[in-house]
């Protein structure tokens, strides 16, 4: 099936990506997107700055690709040459689009923000092109057409070219070709590797081999997403096949699974402490804000997240979550009956239904034989008592902390779907 | 300048990297090294794992670069290409290597492993290559020489590709070519546009261009990093160019300035808080856990960072900050005078130096025509009272709390500095 796919490529110009000091996250997002609308990325190029290298590997893609997909070089300022290299490249000139010069206007109105003349010039585009218009930024996207190819040109800020693409470019790629149509469902699961996963699922595949879905293993700390892929057949109820393999699949690891499709650990424990009219509230230590801040990402989270400290000193811990000196004497601080007491405190000093506590060694420095780096204790504390678990993580200080964050997640998860039960 | 340079290209071989499973961070970090060593890097290419795609990308990158690099597809499975790739492209045959398959052994018995057919196989290597070994792994580099230029193909798990590079490959590239230097200094800015900024440097730049240097705006939601690059000339001294265009950078837009090449805010606010023996504390409303997040980044941020309170409901500001409920209802819950009294509250329920308080609506729901989506107030207490500041952001969630985060921490950096001043 892989034969009828459009060819996509990727062109991202930047001498900062070259030079290593950004990281061309574009083309990952840009890979995922595409691939789940049918559209497969052949090759991606990062080139500088320079008119004649982007002339060349526009030359060199067109001859491979159906789209090629232009990120960066759309800026205010002289270093950024896309747009006028795309006028020659298409044999047409900039001139003033109306829509787009009103856009960023407001843009800098709404801001109290002075417009100058390198603003203005923004709205400045290839009269032969398609202006994809950007609700988030000033740098307009472009499309162009030539040769049953289309050739898009976006800002190279993440923020800004997820926005246009989504409210504009699929919409009209899905539209220029006719794509079979591909469904997916993605099952996100937590807190288990994915070669014992692939292990434990080698006969599922051969489940959804026989019903012609495709699977990919996407893991990211902490967490593995299983994506089913279907390609509509005539006569085929994708649906009930994706259902019928779910069913499975819960039966195999269904322990595992915390949700589907664009869940996060955080919306997914949101959703089920707004069904219980719960509350929550958090003690963070060397978490840091980080278990908080994966909280309060969630639209509408005030509804049941209460606040939290974050105590980074002992004397906090003693003082306004009220555990005991002795306990952390007699424990160590980073124990889990030190973890349990935070939680505890939490509770008991936001009035809310279940607490999460974070304690261990974040690192890369701080460890000790007997409480290395990486060792982190996650408690939960709810309506009827607490639980605590010790979790050996790597070296790295920011993943250590996602890491225990969405551990302390999924345990909380995991004790609320237990009180369920237990009724 | 630029022509003097060495041209080298990488060329990345993966599927995961083109459908975004992987990102592709390691061309960043050749970059970055290459750069370092006056080595440019001209192109970045990813490509799939299939024969004809690495043997026309190689055609290609040959006509254009001196040294290319591939990175991956050296694994033991069957999807792993390369080396048979290879041996065809250089016109040569797989033989054993005696050194590398006693690596691989004693890898394999050091772990308790069993050593399968697959890996032995992975000491099997072209005969007219010179081998790079892998003292973190199984999977051999190879060094092959043509026409003048040079041919490395590297494993792409980073760990190991890095220790290669760092052993083995810059060495030998360093000694092969006789290179000219490259120098970098980045300027950090931050509470000012890339376009406000082009405006004020017009006139900076000719001074860069005199000297040779080459300049490139960086942006990033809040930031805008400048990067000066300049290649080393017969008789010019390039640290004395840097410090002069540092220093009339600093009379135009100084007050901009937060720190050089890696800094970030919360590492210099660190720094400033260290040599201080001061503390720090914070009070997070709509930042929701962002502020303690950004500040416990930074390794040994307990030194001075005390803790904080995450007060997502007025009844926290009210009994944890000691926020008095009238002042709430007189000014409303977001506004700049709730916002230092909550930086008051957590001065002392911390006992600090100096704290942070953010509150105002986040988004993307929850505003109203008076405290619109994006309006944050911010306020930093000090040792000599307080002071705030309203934000006008987008409608963006994330963006909004980093933004708040990055412009409170931005707001003590000055605060501290005026303080120094008064002295």
């Amino acid at each position: 099936m892989e034969s009828d796919l459009i060819r996509a490529e990727i062109l991202a110009i930047g001498d900062e990506l070259l030079i290593g000091q950004t990281i061309n996250t574009n083309a990952a997002w840009l890979g995922e997107q595409l691939n789940a609308i049918g559209i497969r990325i052949g090759r991606s190029v990062v080139i500088s700055d320079q008119r004649q290298e982007i002339v060349s590997a526009l030359n060199e893609a067109s001859g491979r690709a159906q789209i090629i997909i232009m990120t960066g070089g759309l800026g205010p300022t002289k270093d950024d040459i896309t747009k006028h290299t795309l006028c020659e490249y298409f044999n047409t000139e900039l001139q003033i689009n109306e829509e787009a010069l009103a856009r960023i206007t407001e843009f800098f109105s709404r801001r109290g923000l002075p417009m100058l003349e390198t603003n203005r010039m923004q709205a400045a585009l290839p009269a032969s092109c398609e202006v994809i218009h950007n609700h988030r930024g000033t740098a307009c996207g472009m499309w162009f057409e030539r040769n049953g190819s289309i050739y898009i040109s976006m800002p190279g800020v993440p923020f800004e070219m997820h926005g246009m693409m989504e409210d504009e470019v699929f919409p009209k790629l899905a539209q220029f070709f006719k794509r079979p149509v591909i469904r997916h469902r993605t099952v996100l699961t937590t807190g288990v590797g994915e070669s014992f996963l692939a292990d434990q699922l080698k006969e599922w595949e051969h489940m959804l081999e026989a019903r012609n879905i495709a699977l990919a293993y996407l893991p990211s700390p902490g967490q593995v997403k299983l994506r089913m892929s279907s390609y509509s057949e005539a006569g085929r109820d994708v649906q009930a096949d994706f259902a019928e393999c779910e069913q499975e699949l819960h039966r195999l690891v269904g322990e595992h699974i915390y949700g589907y499709d664009k869940d996060t650990l955080q919306s997914v424990v949101g959703h089920m402490l707004r069904d219980d009219k719960a509350t929550l509230s958090v003690a963070e230590s060397c978490t840091g804000g980080t278990l908080s801040r994966f909280i309060t990402s969630v639209p509408g989270s005030s509804d049941y997240f209460q606040g939290g400290v974050i105590a980074y000193q002992n004397e906090i811990k003693e003082r306004i979550l009220g555990v005991s000196p002795s306990l952390i004497e007699t424990y160590h601080v980073m124990s889990e009956q030190v973890a349990i007491a935070m939680a505890h405190g939490a509770r008991t000093a936001f009035h809310s239904t279940w607490a999460i506590a974070t304690t261990g060694v974040a690192g890369p420095g701080g460890g000790t034989e007997t409480h290395p780096v990486g060792q982190i204790c996650i408690a939960v504390a709810g309506p009827n008592g607490a639980v605590a678990a010790t979790l050996r993580l790597g070296k790295r200080r920011e993943n250590n902390m996602d890491m225990a964050a969405q551990a302390g997640l999924n345990l909380l998860r995991k004790e609320i779907l237990k009180q369920k039960a237990d009724f």
